[in-house]
């Protein structure tokens, strides 16, 4: 298994005693590394969506973790274990919606717990090596993930996707956009409409970046055209990401992903998430108990920040997220395969319990 | 009829030998106006969206009708006659796809056309009244409109409305907004969503303006955040303006209209279309006749037409307009009353064939 894509970026990747993080506010005008040395830059990093992306957010925490200890000395388990203790709170408020980032924080943790009996200079090796196959993993299953993406992709297909779900949303080649590029791999002819994504403009600023970068044909559309485009027939299928999914298929993603949901089943077209196993929560049996994470009204009320848009004093809402109901998800891909409904059967299935 | 609204603007007027605008590229940050002593700058203004709105602007291309002759001077009514001819082309150019620019047109040159046997200097004066009469007739309808709209609004309703079609769209408060308005003169309590609109957010700079400086309670939102409020149940009703209606129904109005009109439906929301008897095109049968206009990558590729959002060479799809058929539309107001299905009848009677 090939593991290199056109682009050769890593978006998350421990070097020289930090974290280092492509800066994707800085897309796409900007390549930009930002180095983490300390716990504090890396949590703000990921509140300020300069790594985003469920299964990149995951990867940093884990990195994050390690960072969190490395340099400390500590005089037993107990008060590592206390330290461990902190550092997954600190990162874990950080993103409330994405799951992913709870699971690698758990991950690290379990596993010093597991070796508590080791030394802690040997316990911050196992946690380091922990995290780089949890970034190692995603690699492989974001292979694995586009496999089976692509059997769902035809010739000519041309393709909807929403915010970004490609090789910057993970630590490499992508989950919604992998099955794409594996399908270029393949010869396959697709063209791709990308969504915007207001507020932060994920779509324009990510998608199109990587999308181009990797000679795919690709065009940029505002949110509120994706309708338009389904009524005249332009969308054969439309792949997005996840960022939490509960135990009955509900799937928490970029809010305006249920908007998306409701007209691919008005239009009749097939809608596709692709999303890992660390994904996955559970703990949950339904959507309506992800939490939503609602961001700062300054996103939408000035654009990136700067010109504003609406007078001063006006409400903004601004949910982060959206969940879309199972009944609405055509497929789900993982990397053990395809779950179709019924999802509260085969959900358990693929995941376990 | 009170024909005053809590602020008391006029966005379009004849003024000292000039059509003068409020120069809505400017808002929500300057109320400035611009004054148009030439054909071209009129022109401009309406193609650059400093004057939108489709009553709005056939309000102004009347005007120009009349700007574009009243300083010259003809020999006789043939050649008067090419000069309207060519003003006509001109202006009908400027924007596609709302109507109310080509009747306004029309209306003008038609009234020259019946006073034929007048001296020219004659005939521009009752252009000019003609003009006059186009604008208060607008004044006039909106009144109308929201008195028909306020039924449909109960108290404590929240509502959804989209670009925007308020006073500014008009000469004096508004089609869908209207009935907002009015509501709130007879004290009823209501909320408002407003969708930002992309690319040019006419709806965070016009709508939130106008509304806050009315005191109506206005909440923003990203476009792809309609789906998820409506799917939590905060959203009663849906009023948008419309820019063409075909004599079957079918509506033209600013993209994203057909996406809210889907969600509407999917969520069993009534969506209501607010317009004047001038929108109304009984020449088309149905909605695929009414030209949609394409305008400029720049406008989605860049914020503000400064900021790049999207790696150059990135194609960019941007429609200024869809259409709402005519099974997803709840009822039409208009000045005449309520209109509703079956659209091919009910629609010939109100309006005349």
């Amino acid at each position: 298994m090939k593991l290199k894509t056109g682009i050769n970026l890593e978006s998350v990747v421990w070097k020289r005693q930090a974290v280092v993080l492509i800066d994707q506010s800085k897309l796409p005008g900007q390549l930009v590394y930002i180095r983490c040395q300390t716990i504090q830059q890396l949590q703000k990093a990921i509140r300020g969506l300069k790594v985003r992306g469920a299964p990149a957010i995951g990867a940093a925490a884990a990195l994050g973790m390690f960072l969190g200890v490395h340099k400390n000395k500590y005089s037993n388990f107990t008060s590592f274990k206390k330290r461990l203790d902190k550092l997954f709170a600190y990162f874990a408020s950080a993103r409330p919606t994405a799951v992913n980032l709870i699971w690698a924080l758990k991950r690290i943790r379990e596993v010093a717990v597991k070796n508590s009996s080791e030394s802690i200079s040997r316990i911050k090796k196992i946690m380091f090596q922990e995290a780089q196959m949890i970034i190692y993993e995603d690699k492989i299953s974001c292979r694995k993930m586009a496999n089976v993406a692509q059997k769902l992709i035809k010739n000519n297909d041309r393709m909807l996707t929403y915010c970004n779900a490609g090789i910057l949303a993970t630590v490499d080649y992508g989950t919604a956009l992998g099955g794409i590029y594996r399908a270029k791999e393949l010869k396959k002819k697709i063209k791709v409409y990308a969504c915007e994504t207001r507020p932060l403009l994920q779509g324009a600023r990510l998608t199109c970046w990587e999308l181009q970068k990797n000679k795919i044909d690709v065009t940029l559309i505002c949110d509120n055209m994706a309708g338009y485009l389904m009524q005249q027939r332009k969308i054969d299928k439309v792949f997005i990401g996840a960022d939490r999914i509960a135990s009955n298929g509900d799937s928490a993603n970029k809010i305006g992903s249920y908007t998306l949901a409701v007209l691919a089943r008005f239009h009749k077209i097939p809608f596709y998430i692709v999303a890992p196993h660390s994904t996955f929560d559970l703990n949950l049996k339904k959507g309506e108990e992800i939490p939503i994470e609602q961001r700062d009204a300054h996103e939408v009320g000035y654009l990136w920040f700067k010109r504003p848009i609406v007078p001063k004093g006006v409400s903004v809402y601004n949910p982060a997220f959206d969940i879309v109901p199972a009944e609405l998800i055509t497929a789900i891909v993982t990397e053990s395969g395809l779950i179709t409904p019924p999802y509260s059967k085969t959900i358990k299935n693929h995941i376990g319990s």
